[in-house]
């Protein structure tokens, strides 16, 4: 068991540095270099999770979805996990029979170690598709990874996730929860194939709250869908992704048993909120992004049609490159807002904004817009866009980056 | 009227030099500069129709359609149209009131000098959206524009309705129509923005067949359905795009009311390969275009599901970022055919080649496949994607392009 934390302060925020979290008592990390792609780089994270600890997790939608995570899923619905295992440098998706096996292995490895069975490990991986795994090397570092366990290793399990990623994403969250104070502490991973459907990212958050697995997994959904499901790159997803929380109801708190307990409340903002704080930075951290773009559509009949512009926007190659080039370009604006495909649409009742400079109003220009005005709307690196359908009371915000030359150069170089 | 065409070969193609097609009896063309965006550059294009003449015309499906748009269909509706007039430099989109009544104005302006209605014209515009039409400077182009009015001008107009693009693009046909041969003739602009729902995008076509309107507008939304509907470059859609089929009836063939008419099957045939070639010639010249790729799905359970695929791979970023590269990262292709959303999708049925290379197969790697054969399938210019789904018997296909650098600059450039 680790140490009690030293008091941190509410709010601890480190999506930059990857310096200390706040720990959790029952979630240990552990970190190794395997070998997997870059010789002598962290690739393997080992975590363990307290006897009884409840897990939630949101897994890819893609139909590809990669050997790990078919066993991942299956380990979870069996329930009593007690280790997370995750390499980095290889995803072994696309992968056949060989993949699957390679993955149970690796589940075998760990366990075999404990004494537990191979159905106590969900393993993750992320990388290169289409190679198989190094088993060898993996196995290799399995002893070493173990034994590095600590619940003060959040900034080396942080850097040892990463692919792409420029550097490492963690947050901390202490809230009330029935009385007793509880921990949040997360970390997370991905760059590029960053949008809904939990594309190439995973998360791993741990409270040592006490929380029953049907009520964590519900409100994990909800904090899922507000956060990494509202963040976009360029659209794809990945075979790979995972988001998973564990409680390890180490903090003393009664358990939870029912989700609509009011006293669930603040816990569920904390947790929402250090997801959006983990989205944000995947987001800002994007394949070559030089802008952080909150698209914010407003006024819409459900949420789902806000949505449905809000994406259209963000996913528009030509606005993307508009944006990248600091360009007011609000009839491209428009276009994407006008094929988005919402039925009975009156375009003359749209507004758009960005950065609170009236832009078009009745579908086209303002009569008191001008283009130095648009441009140094457009200049800072956070840009807002508004889109007021007035057809409605919705809305909803998705956030992405701009579309710029080290994107293609990132990713057609990415395998080189 | 203009002379008799010199007999053409019966595929006469010319995508790429802009030399002179086959004259229409009954359609003439002139071309001008007006001054709109750049002095001195061919900005104007009149084309007249001989009376009696039948109209098809597809629209953009985009809700923001601009002002000409509104008008060329209100027009189009009352029929007797006798001009086409287009301008490129200014789409006169999001442009309001004022936009309706300029495009208006321009109609009335050709129309007055030969004593037709207003609504005798279909007015389109290309190019920079959100910004007003000179309309003095048209004006005064008018005349100019009227006098160069010949059969032999396809080449001059076919340039002056250019934007982005680098180069014309013309096709042209001959075909046997019910004893009479008759000929096709055609030209479209657009380079980026193109995807189905008639993006960006301008083609006039004439045939001097005699045709009736109803019949005429059945084949023309089948040949578009086919050609232009089916080549995307950035999944982008305009607001201003338009494909326009004329039939002057001057051929003397017995005119087609029937659109099951047997006798109509050879110059449905012709007309769509003609379409298709002029389509293929825009995502050939596609910005920042350096490979023409045909996404073919086979094997579907429907022709819509087929293209749901289809697209998805060709609008996918990491997958145009690979073709790119010529990296042969199958990988990316099987990450996005799995997120096309298709029900009940088992991916051990999926078979994927590169240019008949046999790459993946049962949702893997297929066991013959090496990454050098993968290389050499990547390197030409033209790329075939051929995906089996092996669940059904329908097939699409749909031609894109790659993602480069270039792209990003002239999208990011195009206003400055």
């Amino acid at each position: 068991m680790s140490p009690a934390p030293a008091a941190p302060a509410r709010n601890t925020s480190n999506a930059m540095a990857g310096s200390e979290l706040a720990p959790i008592e029952g979630f240990r990390l552990g970190a190794a270099s395997a070998g997997i792609k870059t010789p002598g780089r962290l690739d393997l994270v080992l975590m363990e999770l307290a006897a009884g600890s409840s897990v939630a997790a949101v897994f890819t939608r893609n139909a590809f979805c990669a050997a790990p995570v078919e066993v991942a899923r299956e380990h979870w619905q069996q329930g009593d996990i007690r280790f997370l295992l995750v390499n980095s440098g290889n995803a072994n998706a696309g992968t056949g029979e060989q993949g699957l096996a390679d993955a149970r292995e690796c589940c075998h490895a760990v366990a075999a170690l404990r004494d537990f069975p191979a159905s106590a490990v969900m393993p993750f991986s992320t990388g290169v598709i289409g190679e198989h795994l190094p088993m060898d090397r993996i196995s290799r570092a399995m002893g070493t990874v173990m034994a590095d366990l600590s619940s003060a290793n959040w900034a080396r399990a942080a850097r040892a996730i990463l692919t792409t990623d420029s550097h490492s994403k963690t947050a901390s969250r202490r809230v009330d929860l029935a009385g007793s104070e509880v921990s949040i502490s997360g970390m997370a991973k991905g760059a590029g194939m960053i949008r809904p459907d939990m594309a190439t990212m995973l998360a791993y958050v741990a409270t040592d709250a006490a929380i029953a697995p049907a009520v964590l997994q519900s409100i994990w959904q909800d904090a899922v869908e507000h956060s990494f499901n509202r963040v976009t790159v360029d659209g794809d997803t990945s075979t790979n992704d995972a988001a998973i929380l564990v409680a390890t109801g180490c903090a003393g708190n009664p358990i939870m048993r029912d989700a609509q307990d009011p006293a669930l409340a603040g816990f569920r903002s904390a947790l929402e909120s250090l997801a959006l704080e983990l989205a944000q930075a995947i987001v800002r951290d994007g394949e070559g992004a030089n802008k952080f773009v909150a698209v914010r559509v407003h006024a819409a009949q459900s949420e789902a049609e806000a949505l449905q512009v809000a994406y259209t926007v963000a996913h528009s190659p030509l606005v993307k490159t508009a944006l990248f080039a600091s360009d007011p370009n609000w009839g491209r604006l428009l276009a994407a807002i006008g094929r988005a495909g919402l039925e009975q649409f009156d375009v003359t009742r749209v507004e758009l904004r960005i950065n609170d400079v009236l832009i078009a109003t009745r579908g086209a220009r303002a009569p008191t817009y001008s283009e130095a005005e648009g441009q140094a709307a457009m200049a800072p690196t956070d840009i807002a866009i508004d889109i007021a359908l007035n057809r409605g009371d919705a809305e909803a915000t998705v956030w992405t980056t701009d579309l710029s030359y080290d994107y293609v150069r990132i990713n057609a170089e990415y395998r080189t």
